[in-house]
């Protein structure tokens, strides 16, 4: 927490996106500069998407290219799309020449596909022939993750020369992004083996690499997100190179490209399981955008809501006989759904960690079962305990306990083993498992409630 | 999916739980370390889970301590621990001898501090001392994160003289975690600078460290996970040196580990704002401590639930009056429910991308509340209409659907805005949000429909 002096400093002081914004409109891009490097990339970040679009394409063009790819690659990609699709393509090609070819791929892929080409359009030749061939791969495999800038030689190069090279590039400041090992290749370009920087340093100048290289473990460009994880869980490397089907060198994937796209993805699934579909809305989206996304989840949710509620219109006699349920009704029905949740996340959880396979639903079941009797029984005597002293009549407690814990052991049966079998038939069981487990657990705490009432009718007239 | 085929092949082989659990069994730690080593640490930490606590005990004290802590060192900390505790403290102290000095110390943290102790004890005592310089920091901080494995020399030290140190480390295998750099120390432990290896393969062996040092950016040991993250959003490092209030290098902390760090948090957020306190249930625990942890959520939630719930049995009149009513209680709280979290992932989202400040409540109700007033409109007109023509009473429609209306615009304010104020007061966003947020809601959302109800109540008598 800031103290009031603190709070009193921040308020009067001005805003970094206002400056930002007075400093495109006077046209100084030196100035402009120098404060973007004074308030720092996340801060940057902030200020610029507090701009509006014509404020925010002033900011960028403004700078150097330089500068602005700088400030752009420090923004999530979906985002970086969005401003760098709104420039002139002319604009937006000379800003993405200065990001380095794996931004670009990932900022290009997330674009419309006509904007994509008109910014294609406007670069070289190679750098268009580059990206395209590397936009193909999903971004969440090896060849969208992996970076294409590393150490290569041919196996008959000498170690003497790669070091002459290391030290040229070093003057140069051309370090490319993964240094720490060099990789040897075939004349048609397969990969034959590796060095790390120790080996090199320790042979002598005139020994050719072939003399020295070891294998080389490798992951396909094709390869999963998964897998990925699976790999650098085994083995203890900070990057593995990735080939194609010819066994070529394609690029490297580095450990932390792989810890960071797997703490997108779980980011992304809580986005996604509170309905947040896509995962990525930030509130410096158009309003009529955000609202449009919201509302596709949210329609798909009213029809089930009002499936889920007509259960109720077919018992309007015991509930108008017995009013009090109306009370239990919500009640029943919320607290399934908390405890099918539960299960739920457990699921995610332990299929993340790979404890649980796809086809272990009856394993599953039968985990989630014990703690469901359990647990529904508990909170079943509790809300029938409160039923009964509220109406004096045990015939109502009883109803609403037995409901709630014969509903509570479907929720916890239902969420345990629904993300298991949407995961198995290829569903997002992020988005899916929360509305299918909810409609349900509704429908059945209503039907439940409502049917052993009306078989205790006459004990409950008038409650 | 699988097919047919590979669903028959995977039944019929003997699970490797099963494999573990016998071969333990039969004593043959040879056998048995084979196994471990053919299956993969991913696999293998699936089936130790599988096992129940004596099986689990006998393949650990069957394996020898190295292969034991190899196998120990692929689960998640929090499980490693309760593996380790449940074994006679000498054998536990001969495990975690074989580990990473950082692996002991997360270990032996998450442990109950009598069981900690009791191992400790066991360790010869500079090791002990080393942990328990170690155990005091926060496991979310630079301190609880850093490796004490790296490579440090005195700035005096030849250049030639380390690279025939790290010769003679690479002999023996004995390279540390972090090798990409070397720092340069003072006599009394100060950090002075930072060379890579590059720096050493480039320069002359007869050179002093201090005359090629270049200056080390650092972050205290009491830095949290956030000011982590944003320096290694700001700089391109792969590492980082950690230091203590005097200055003195005390260890080296990855971006990998940082990033791990990140997922963890996120995973456990997701698995927080489902119910799941703590966010490390899984389901090899036993399951009266599952049913127990599960159940002081729900109970709290029981209580919310019916408080919210009472507001119904204010109007009993007016809801035996329309008992149609009863039908639309359920769907405006469910679906303002799902509004408000909608929210409440945009604004947890902003949270960990730093594009909100949690003093920021104002600007980010603004914008909450106009996408609020445009999905509010909409899901009202949807659900008035569908009230309408089923009873044919336009009346109900306008009460049910403005009361769906105003209850979005109320759920996304407070959707929005919760994870803010929370945040600033020091409670964690991710646990608490959701049910203040459904509580309300509810509340809000049934008085809505009654009291609106009320006032033209002579307009729906009998629907």
């Amino acid at each position: 927490m800031e103290t009031e002096r603190e709070t009193e400093a921040r308020e009067k002081a001005p805003k970094t996106w206002e400056m930002l914004a007075k400093l495109a409109a006077a046209g100084d891009a030196k100035a402009l500069e120098a404060y973007v490097d004074g308030i720092g990339p996340s801060e940057a970040f902030r200020a610029i998407l507090r701009l509006d679009p014509e404020e925010r394409e002033k900011v960028l063009t403004t700078l150097s290219p330089e500068d602005a790819a700088d400030l752009i690659e420090e923004i999530p990609d979906e985002h970086a799309s969005d401003l760098i699709e709104r420039l002139p393509a002319k604009q937006a090609a000379s800003i993405l020449s200065e990001m380095d070819v794996d931004d670009q791929v990932d900022v290009i892929g997330d674009m419309h596909d006509d904007d994509a080409e008109a910014i294609l359009a406007e670069m070289t030749p190679e750098d268009a022939a580059h990206i395209r061939r590397l936009i193909r791969y999903d971004p969440e495999v090896a060849g969208g993750l992996m970076s294409t800038d590393y150490l290569a030689y041919r196996e008959s190069v000498l170690v003497g020369d790669v070091i002459d090279d290391l030290s040229k590039r070093a003057d140069e400041r051309e370090e490319p992004e993964h240094d720490a090992h060099v990789y040897a290749v075939s004349r048609s370009g397969k990969l034959i083996g590796v060095l790390d920087l120790r080996d090199l340093v320790l042979a002598r100048r005139s020994t050719p690499l072939a003399a020295i290289l070891k294998s080389s473990l490798f992951v396909r460009a094709e390869a999963p997100l998964d897998e990925l994880e699976a790999f650098f869980d085994r083995y203890d490397f900070q990057a593995v190179p990735v080939v194609d089907e010819r066994q070529g060198l394609v690029g490297v994937v580095g450990r932390d490209e792989v810890a960071e796209a797997i703490a997108n993805r779980s980011q992304e699934e809580y986005a996604k399981s509170k309905g947040i579909i896509g995962g990525d809305e930030i509130r410096s989206l158009p309003v009529l955008t955000r609202a449009r996304r919201r509302l596709s989840w949210l329609s798909l949710n009213i029809v089930l809501n009002i499936m889920a509620a007509s259960v109720i219109a077919m018992y309007f006699d015991t509930l108008s006989a017995a009013i009090a349920l109306a009370v239990f009704l919500p009640i029943v029905s919320d607290m399934s759904g908390c405890s099918g949740n539960q299960a739920v996340a457990v699921s995610m959880r332990e299929l993340s960690l790979g404890i649980v396979k796809p086809y272990e639903v009856l394993r599953v079941w039968i985990q989630e079962i014990k703690v469901g009797v359990l647990n529904g029984i508990t909170l079943g005597i509790l809300l029938g305990v409160v039923a009964w002293l509220w109406k004096d009549n045990y015939w109502l407690g009883l109803v609403v306990g037995s409901a709630l814990a014969i509903n509570t052991m479907v929720a916890v049966s239902l969420g345990g083993t629904v993300p298991l079998v949407l995961k198995r038939f290829g569903v997002d069981p992020a988005v899916a498992s929360g509305p299918i487990l909810t409609t349900v657990t509704d429908m059945c705490g209503f039907f439940l409630v409502l049917s052993l009432a009306t078989l205790v009718l006459p004990q409950l007239a008038g409650v």
